[in-house]
């Protein structure tokens, strides 16, 4: 596994914060998050995301944004629209949505090497 | 396992959305883990958190305050800085730190009940 996450953003950006609770392994659930995955990167503006999950607990998913604009364009979006309403009918027992401008960050990266 | 998520929130308030990568179970990192659980309810303005960790994987926490006042409050705590020291040391191999302010929020639940 691909153990990378987001780093280095230049503030101010945004993020939605996604959390939410569900069971461990939806009908449907995997073919649509790979499609969103996919098409989200296509939306201007769009500056990554990290998604993870507590078996059987709670999952979050954070996605970074340049602006609000680039934000909402993702949040409008015709398919993801309906994917979130197919979650909502069939998948997701709670979720919130948490939108902020981010002002400050900073981040730890251990250096291991010995030279 | 409780599933419950931070949810309801009056807007503004604040997040720090910590991403990390680490080994799976490094030594010491519960009993650290619980401290700072129990320290950080003291905090006046904390407002709740959530944590989720996909084994092998990324690891995000989310902590919601009223301000940046009590965000601060608990990133400056000196338990909290002696953890946060220990963990670059012995924890973790990178993680980032994104401080935003919550500007718009909403959530869902599902209603099964049939009455």
């Amino acid at each position: 596994m691909t153990q990378t996450i987001v780093a280095g953003l230049e503030p101010p950006y945004y993020t939605a914060v996604f959390t939410s609770v569900r069971p461990d392994h939806p009908e449907g659930y995997g073919e649509t998050l790979d499609r969103m995955k996919e098409l989200v990167q296509d939306v201007p503006g769009f500056l990554g995301y990290e998604s993870a999950r507590t078996p059987g607990g709670v999952g979050i998913t954070v996605a970074y944004f340049r602006d609000l604009e680039a934000l909402n364009a993702w949040r409008d979006h015709a398919e993801h629209r309906a994917a979130k309403k197919h979650g909502r009918e069939h998948w997701y027992e709670r979720y919130c949505v948490h939108i902020g401008r981010v002002e400050q960050s900073y981040g730890f990266e251990r250096d291991d090497r010995d030279d």
